[in-house]
Formats: structure tokens, sequence, C-alpha cells
């Protein structure tokens, strides 16, 4: 049996605007902003209103959609500077997201070709429009493949959210567990709240609990202790960026998790697309570790936690190397024993 | 060379008052609030005010000796059942708190041979002021004893707050580290936050800055990179039972910690006073771990950081298996790879 998932789009292309799920007033709040223009697609990822990599790009590649739309141009060259422009301006938003110029740019290159503004028109459209649908199609491979990994009725566990509001659908690490709720496979998911920035119990118990999936909230801190006592079965999560090797830098806990799991002799997984392995880099020690403000620490929200003037270390990621990590799923096949010969062979 | 340490005495007695540092409003607010009368020191322990098993009980006591000020007695008989009666009252405080009772225990005791009101009175005061020294002595000898564990410009991780502020003086995991600035010896903390109630960057943070201590805040999640990346050299915890065969229930993420340390190959220390130990119970199956309140966990403060209706799992401590604890440090001496046998050996 099939359902339905209760779970909306945090995306969603509406021809005369772009509706985005605003994710700064999660989980408080649930509300769908419309994007009308260009400034309003910056503006929305400047202020973190869409976050993920995929959903950025996908957002950014609708705002090239939206904007076309008021050209006042009379050739098609005029058009192709004119959406070139635009692109700049996004890629502005966010000068390191990866994603989001490679959006923007197979948008642009989708009207190489072009003869007549109409066509260029429907190219753009057409090609934001199949970013998003390969997006979804892409999560729901890497979904089906982890769930293919889980029994009926077992408990993982998870941090951050790598969660279909960062994607098109589906999500990465949280996938399998969307997918089971539409095949009706009861599974028992353990979040893990992810400090400082908490994704884990504002975003990914918000998401679960919208597709009607079994979560339980619980603070990193406990992941050993319910490791043991709820007799948790594997850990997934997602993933930043992954080295020829295998090593993979994710959301900061990702690694202490991976040591966990081994310690209690139980799976550790990594679900994410190809376009998370970044193979020029052979190991996780060329992967330089963002450290973000104390406040992120010291403060939650206006609440002052930490004495004024105290030292904070705040690495925003951190490495777990390949050897702790069971398996890598992609949507092209699951890396048993990540290595740089077992990873070649599933993604060439 | 010895310095006089910068920070303060959370429980002091000033002949008419009990002078207590308030640890709710800590951070932020360091405030000394005075208790005049029994019925003071009844609030404080109920609103939490004051917190740990030593400084509580050593509150008791002092309540004691504050309230038979202002008996209106005229045998030593009326004496003995006004005070009776005050133990009760303080006793109902805090159900669970064994060192409590068995503070007000002992100040009731200590007039058992009393002939005279004034004798009473005399002996009550002395016993509270006993308990305080007597406390501060064992936390000193702790401390002594695990600052022998390190080396000069160790880098030591803990978590929770074993602090001076819930014990007499010193604390007992954080005791080392108050010498150590007593001493002029170097070392590094690293405090985890600790989630849900932070008393790691609430309590813990605070007091070692106070103290002058070299102190970095970091949140739970991030104790493995921590480890790894600054070279972390060991961890010392508190505990709040300890089974006859070295089993530690202590705040809810040690578990973990200690996991952590066997991963990476450094000592895992548990530093507690020869009353933490309850030998009565052979392991730590036999320790029933107490769930706390799921507000807890979604909201910090007054912020909601949670879907409403999300099922949380909020167990307050775990239990540390003794084969991961390197030794327990206690007042009697250093019990090395804990069992039924060392901890004899060392505890009698």
């Amino acid at each position: 049996m099939t359902h339905t998932l209760t779970l909306p789009r945090s995306v969603e292309w509406k021809e005369t605007f772009i509706s985005l799920l605003d994710q700064q007033l999660l989980p408080n709040t649930v509300e769908y902003i419309k994007l009308h223009t260009l400034q309003d697609v910056w503006d929305a990822i400047v202020t973190l209103k869409v976050r993920g990599a995929p959903a950025i790009g996908i957002t950014a590649a609708f705002g090239l959609a939206l904007s076309l739309q008021n050209y006042d141009v009379q050739t098609i060259e005029e058009f192709k500077k004119k959406l070139h422009a635009d692109k700049e301006f996004l890629a502005s938003s966010r000068p390191t997201a990866v994603n989001l110029f490679w959006a923007l740019e197979r948008v642009v290159n989708s009207i190489n070709n072009a003869i007549s503004i109409n066509e260029a028109k429907t190219l753009v459209i057409h090609e934001a429009i199949q970013i998003q649908a390969e997006d979804e199609a892409t999560c729901y491979r890497i979904g089906d493949y982890a769930l293919s990994l889980f029994n009926k009725h077992d408990r993982v566990m998870t941090i951050c959210n790598a969660g279909s509001i960062a994607t098109a659908y589906y999500g990465t690490a949280l996938a399998p567990f969307h997918i089971s709720k539409e095949r009706d496979i009861p599974l028992k998911v353990f979040a893990c709240e992810t400090r400082p920035v908490l994704q884990g119990s504002r975003l990914t118990a918000w998401e679960l609990q919208k597709s009607g999936v079994d979560v339980t909230l619980i603070t990193d801190s406990m992941a050993a202790h319910t490791i043991k006592t709820k007799g948790i079965n594997a850990i997934i999560v997602g993933a930043d960026r992954i080295a020829a090797n295998g090593d993979t830098a994710n959301k900061i806990g990702t690694y202490g998790l991976a040591l966990l799991a081994k310690a209690f002799n139980i799976p550790f997984y990594v679900a994410a697309p190809k376009s998370t392995f970044d193979l020029s880099i052979a190991s996780g020690a060329e992967i330089p570790i963002e450290e973000r403000s104390a406040k992120e620490i010291t403060h939650i929200g206006d609440v002052q936690v930490a004495p004024d003037n105290i030292s904070v270390y705040n690495p925003a990621f951190d490495v777990t190397p390949s050897e702790f990590i069971t398996a890598i799923i992609t949507e092209h096949g699951i890396i048993h024993s990540p290595s740089v010969d077992t990873i070649k062979l599933v993604l060439n």
C-alpha cells in the first residue's frame, strides 16, 4: 500500500511566484511566503529562509524563471545579457554555495542555442523545473537504497536536517523515513537536537512529525544512553562534502555518533548524492572546518546561557574518517566500506 | 607560589543569617541572598537556589543553627523537640536528597548528650560548621589526588558542574582546576555545555572563569571533534551514585564521553567522595534512571525550539560501566581500574 505523504514541499513554482516555506520561522510558525521578484529570491537566500544546497539551487533556478517574465527586451542577445546579469546577482547571495552556482549555470546554459525570446523563456522555465524533478528523483533513489538497509521496526538515529525541506523532496538521510511512511513500513526515528543551531529539534522533528513518521527528540548528549537503552539499530546522517577516500564532513556531532556506532557495533550510514563528493581532495584532512560565532553557543534566542566574555570553540562541522562509515548511500547505489576504489566503482 | 582563589563560597555562615549564592540566576546575575529564617532555607532548597548534594546538606545544617536562635524554650528537652521538628521540616524540602538527611541527622545527634540549652546551641553551630569544613577538606583531597594525574599544560574535558558551588568549596571534578590555579599550574579546561539544563555553560564556565582557570565552552556535540583537534589529554567528571563494581551514574552525556575517551585512548576519570558510593547495589543495572519533563528539551527559557506535541526522551542520568573508567578519585585515594576489590581496598 502506498500513501501520499502529508509533508509539503519547501519550494514550489507557481507560474507568477515562488512559494517558499520560511524555515527561519519553524517549528513555531509554518508560513509559506510568496517570492515575486528577483530581489525577493535574493533576500530569501541571504536571510536563510531557504537552506540546504539543493533547495537553494532550485529556488535560484526558479528565481531566473520568475525574473524573465518582466524582461523588456527585443532580441535574444538582449535576453541573454539580462539573464546573465540576473544569474550574477543571485550568485552573489551566497558566495560559497557550489550548488547555487551549478543550478544557475545550468539554467543559463540551457538557452545557449535558443534563437527566439519565446524559446528561451520556455527553456529557462523547463530547465528550472527539470532541476527540481531530478533532485527529487535523486533523493527518492537514495531513500530507496537506504530503506533496503533497514528492517521493519528498526530504531534509527539521525542528526541535523538532511531532510526534504533542504532538497526538492524526501531529503537524503531522512528520505528512507518518508518513503517508509509511503510504504507503510514502521520505523522509529530518534532525532538529535543538533546544538548549537538546533536543526534537529527545529527542522527534523517538525518534518518527520509532518510526515507522520514516529520520531522522538533527544539532546545530542543522550545519544550513547539512547543507543543502549532503546536498542538503536543504525545511525544515518547526511554530508556536506565527501573526500575521494570517503572521509565525510558533516554537521558537528556526526563524528561522535560514528564513534558511538562503532562502540555499540551498529552500522553508521552516510546518505548523499554524487554531487556531494569532491574527488579532487584525497582525504578529510584537506577539508577546512568553518568556525562560527560564539553567540550561537552563549545565547539561545535572546536568552544568554553563558557568562560574559567566556571563551568558546564553535566548529560548524567535523570530519568522520571513512573507516567509521559502514556505507555511503548515493543515487547510484550503496558504497559499502567506502574507499577510493569502492567509491569510484559505484559513482562511475 | 600559592594564590588565594578569587572564587567565592556558595554558602557562608554569618551568625545572624546564611549568605547563599543564588545559582538560579547564574551566569547573568551574581547575587548573594540572605537567609534569615528556617522558612527562607526551606524555600532556597525547594526553588533550587542551592544545588549539589553537599551544598544542600551544609545549607540545611546552617538552617538549624539559624533557627535555634529564636527558640523560646526553658528546658533542654523542649530544645531537642524544637530542633527535631525543624529537622523534619527541612527534610521535607527535597525528599530524595540523601545528603540532606545525613547532614540534618548529624546536627541533631550532636546534642544527644547535651545537658544545657547553651551547650546544645554551641554544639549545633559547631556541628554545622564542622560539616562544611570536612566537606571542604574532602574536596581538597580529591582535587589534590586528581591533580597528581595531570601534567602541566594538559587539556582536560568535563561535563555538568561537579564544582565548588555544589560543595563547601573546590568541588569534586573541578577541584583539580581550582587547586591548579592556587599552585600556578597551567591547565586548559574544555567544558561541555551539558544539555538540557546547561549546567556546563551556566555554572562550570562561570565558576572556572571566576577562579581564573583557562576554560573554553563547547556544545556536547563537539566533544569528539574537540578531543581530536585540540589534543585533549583526559576527561574528568563527577558522580551521582557509584555501585559496588564501579559503575557510575552521572549527568546524561557522561557515558558518551567515556566511550569517546576509549576511542581516543585517553583516560576517563570520575571524581567523587566516599559518600557517593552505594555498596548496597552490585552494579549500575540497579540504578533507576529518572526521566524529566519534555519541556527541558523543547524549550530554552521561554523560547520554544521544537514543534508542539513532539515525543521527547529526557533521561536525567546515564550509567557508565566501570570498564570504561580509568580511575575513580576519592578523598581516600585513587581507585585505579575500579572493581569490587579495588574499591574495597581504597575505601576501607
